[in-house]
């Protein structure tokens, strides 16, 4: 018996279904951000990668490339306007060359010297006008490129008590929040993301999920929340939180990444594989659950990976990352759920416990591999990355900055 | 020219009325609980205290000794089956004679060993029905006592992943929250607790202000939010999310107490005065404010202490934290908020951080001893508890209880 | 090929040798602490459980079923005076007579009511003496036992800024500490155990392992430190930690849990089983390390769990944080040292990443179910323990004590 | 009765000395580092200010207003290769000539692009050697300049579990300190820095005032341990950490800065200002200790700012920092050390807190700007600044830098 037969009969006589784990899987999509594959660092510097992709053309050659190899990564987020270009239906147009398409739109509210003090919350009426057109460019994007999802992050917040009004600034940030549902197109979505702090030190603007999805809740039917892994304090379980906007409508979408204390951006998974599997088991039940209403929503989320490869390759790191969003689902979806149920419902703790964790403890990796290779993949895709030539290729046509400075490059 | 003076001046100096501040200073009311007058501890035992109170008698002594000294503490709220007895309109009598009120019930739901997996959010139908026939039992007890709050706390949650499911749980509560909500008379509010962690470990059920939030929202007018300072994450700005449950008209009222790292129950601005500080900052400004809903909605605020005093004496401890909120009320309605305002809107991050500071750095001390004198108390009430011998008078009365208890059997 | 084979195969591939892994497994000794059996809670309650252990007899014969189930749970903590006996000489039988052996001696200085304000560090001196008086009186317990581990933990710190002095205190800890370390047979240790917080508040006199290992260095080498997976701040690397004590030859021992936020106590590996395992592979390289001291000293690590089963059966929990502890080792020892270290010293980031998780990744349970086979046990603890009938029947002869107790008078 | 003669009135009825005081506090060195008078940033980007400082030269005019002004600000940190000049006894004559000095010298261990994975605990022994020759040079700076104190942070640590080898680093930084130590004229002094996370997030080589403190211990008298406000877990008490390393005659050193979640270097007291008190009071107990050499170790210990202020103007924020730090040590030097010491041995918990927050509450002011009128100061530096004249000035001279950039300009 093959590795691959003696896990599918492990999972199947827990009366799970091989066949139906694999379609599920092989549907999944993690969308890789065109960020990833450029240079990135902390305020202390940035350290450069030969061949880091400094365009969004060689950011699209990239995470074609990272699709190529994992067959579940068809999609690039943009950031506006670190990847602008003149004409955006050029680039989808060089996406889908390549195989893949634009995911969401991702607005710059930080980087201009006019966003000292904020963007949508700036104590100055102009700033937050300008803030507001910018956000407008985006949307006129999406429309050029078919993306579906505005992906809203703000800066925005204070260093210092006093230093600005907090009601004041949460009604401008939802009289802005107005206008950009009014000017968003019925088939695309706000995706509102909070961040629990920095760059602002004092107060974020929109620090946790309740302040984001009260304003989406608000806001309406395009108006969602998107969590990002390291957008939390120490302690939380996000997972729950994961779970309560399901059951609300209202989960738009993740930025995954992973941290130790702060927003690490580290690779997905890494530093806690098992919060990533806890969260993915909350989104498998969603989808198998018989609540219709769920169930489509829960079929309606933007997967994002959100990660800065600070001192590793760029490349390798998100096909890292995309693979351990697949062991995670892979493993949610081996979970023994009508045991589990019968376990809580009895109050047996321990027992449902054990349920859950069984799922974890099993090896997929022969799993994984076949579902690659029947998406038409290579069964190891960092050693495909490898035999592939392609990093030594872009490192020699695309050299290596020598921008030091901190942040991005 | 006298402390009180040189400090009025410069009160003054600033374009501020001292007659209004004391005037507001006198309408303060800080609501104290009976169980802060009992002995209490933590899992590893509990240290009793000699004249501890141990009966709600007792405890309504106490209470109206705290009133007596400080002049603003006019109401006790009450545990229940802590402090239950036969005929409620008897301790309503009992605490109307000895000039205060009773305030808050705060129904019990987590020593019965039924609670083991949970109250509202119990898997068995049968356990949350009973916790939620105490519940109305306690709603009763509002009725007859002519109470205004029914405060809500949960101890609900899992210690295992796995353990139970999030969705159900939630679904649980909201079914009953609907119950509570009808059951409540028109002219009383349900105050609904949040807890980060504790005594649930793995996950709380109502951990966030945000869930809180979103249940008392769609609840209707009668539910709102009620913040306890110690049941927040670590970096968690507290103050900002007191400003923004203002602004929704959701803040019910406050839990304060003071904590150094998990929900340590201490005395309120012990280890962090300027966080009490920053948060009647906001109440200030609400209350202040010429947005008249929120002006009436911060006036309807309850505010509460919810403390242990482990390893101090309980009247002297209580009657510091009533004084320590005072100080930080008094400080806020010391802001020069006009100037705060100014310097807001130019943009000028340290002259608005310097304002609010300046507030924060006068000694208002002379200030609050000449408050309580119009009020008819001694301006120093420690001083005056401490005389009065009747710390000596209960030890000797109570006596001092054996009993250890503790988490451990 | 059967699961196990395949496994194995998977293992020797990396230049492993699977019987030296087995060996090593076979070798394994993990305590269980006697407070693990009885019912034990938090400040809000305690749930009792059908058949906890009462007394030290009943918990000696728990740990011997723990024993008896996994083969790797040869001896017991004891904690005095819960486990206070006449004659210690009759427990040190009982408990060969079933198999084990009596492990650490575990002091109580936090309970007793003279203890309100500290044991060691106590500003009375009385006080101060009483509590060095009991450490004396535990190491006759070790002499009539056989234990070689004295295991002390302090609840000593305070609640309130200026409530006492730091520095004094300290010195009070050494003063009592060189005379415990005088007391102690050469062949015996003093194993200091720190702690974040809990139940002192605002401050805790040993707060983090450089304290306690301030101490044990100027004392001598019967001195070593205590870890406590539980007893750190957010965002700590314990493993980080746990390596440099190990290279400074002051590793004395763990205890083993694991928490979300503060000190849970629950099951060790059940919040993040990945943190276990990183712990594991620090002690792995160590034992096999060709420096001989260190590897020496790796060998000599006392590895007690410290938990507390407040919702959930306890012989089965305690079961498996054995099997989790057993779990992590066996990854550990499966990590290709030789390719880690290789890709480490090239620098290559994520190469060095990915060798130390195909480890983690790996399905070890075909391999431990071997192990238990071998060392005459059965395959599946859990199913053993159920299958024996020992849970009924305690329950039946013990009952379910109707104390509940917690922190509230 | 002026508002200085109430206030000292009232310092002296808990009999002590207002001279004495004033004589402390004329005595108070703060040492502001040469990086806080240039623009600074974030990953996100750097906002940048008319005027801040783009050389050493500015940053010493810059330093030596703030001196001017405050009276206490008489040396100013120096990093290098940021503060890099040709001949460095240039620079010493320019400060002295403006009336200060050069304080500390800060090798850069993290900006070059070598420094990707370590500097003294890089895998690579070349680079480990080049980070060791940059240290050698900075030695040789301060032999030029005239500064006492080495002031060595790290930014060594590693992203990836298993990237590399936690032990190995620490002998690496071990062999690294041991040849410092000998280079170092015995009239210098080494200050260790540790620091919990940032830009290193999954492990930091130094991360805890332990590892830094048995670096130190090991290493003999010339070497220290520097304590940053900023570089701590949640929930750490500082307080406690200073007065530990005090006693051991290890404390070296202080970064002052303050924070709200990480290392978010925000002007100190800002976040807490109670906790910067609490600081003093330990220092200011060692001062006065009767303990001499406790007293002398007290005497010797660099204070220093170490603060980015990213948003505001760099030398108002530097007086007001300065401000603060002189307001916590007047605070604390206002405890009644005698009254306070005799509540603490008789237990008297509530009694002893309140001794101290007694300083805390009292507002100092007028005795600082008595100190300061005493020192030939304006008694308002702020003011003083404004009226200079000296902002405009530089904001023309120099103008505003457009760089953006993450990180440092």
């Amino acid at each position: 018996m093959s590795a691959y037969e003696v896990i599918a009969r492990q999972i199947e006589a827990k009366g799970l279904n091989i066949d139906k784990i694999k379609d599920a899987l092989k549907a999944q999509h993690i969308e890789t951000p065109s960020w990833a594959y450029a240079n990135s660092g902390t305020r202390f510097g940035t350290f450069t990668w030969p061949g880091a992709a400094s365009n969004i053309y060689e950011k699209i050659a990239d995470a074609a490339m990272v699709h190529k190899v994992t067959g579940l990564a068809p999609s690039i987020a943009i950031h506006i306007p670190w990847d602008k270009v003149e004409d955006y239906t050029e680039i989808k147009a060089y996406a889908e060359d390549l195989g893949i398409s634009i995911g969401a739109v991702n607005p710059n509210l930080f980087q201009e010297q006019e966003y000292r003090l904020g963007s949508l919350a700036h104590p100055d009426a102009d700033i937050r006008e300008q803030a507001l057109e910018h956000i407008f460019d985006c949307i006129e994007v999406m429309k050029e490129t078919g993306s579906k999802d505005l992906s809203l992050w703000f800066a925005d917040g204070t260093n210092y008590a006093g230093q600005d009004d907090f009601r004041k600034r949460k009604r401008y940030f939802f009289e802005a929040f107005e206008k950009i549902y009014q000017a968003l197109p019925d088939d695309k979505r706000m995706l509102i993301e909070y961040k629990f702090f920095e760059p602002s030190f004092y107060h974020t603007d929109l620090p946790d999920w309740g302040m984001a999805y009260s304003f989406a809740s608000k806001l309406g039917p395009k108006a969602e929340v998107l969590v990002d892994m390291g957008h939390h304090a120490q302690g939380v379980n996000i997972e729950h939180i994961v779970s309560f906007l399901l059951d609300e409508g209202k989960l738009g979408g993740f930025h995954f990444n992973n941290r130790k204390y702060a927003d690490d951006d580290l690779i997905v998974a890494t530093v806690n594989p098992f919060e990533l599997f806890s969260v993915y088991h909350e989104l498998v039940k969603a989808e198998q659950s018989e609540d219709e209403v769920l169930q489509r929503h829960a079929k309606n989320i933007a997967y994002m990976l959100d990660q800065n490869h600070n001192i590793e390759g760029k490349i390798g790191a998100v096909i890292q990352s995309v693979i351990n969003c697949q062991t995670a689902y892979a493993k949610a979806l081996c979970v023994d759920q009508k045991t589990l149920e019968q376990h809580q419902q009895e109050g047996n703790v321990l027992a449902a416990h054990q349920t859950l964790m069984d799922a974890y403890e099993t090896d997929l990796r022969p799993i994984l591999a076949r579902v690659r290779k029947e998406l038409g993949r290579d069964p190891d895709p960092i050693k495909a990355l490898k035999e592939s030539g392609y990093e030594e290729k872009i490192a020699n046509e695309r050299g290596t900055a020598d921008a030091s400075g901190g942040g991005f490059a």
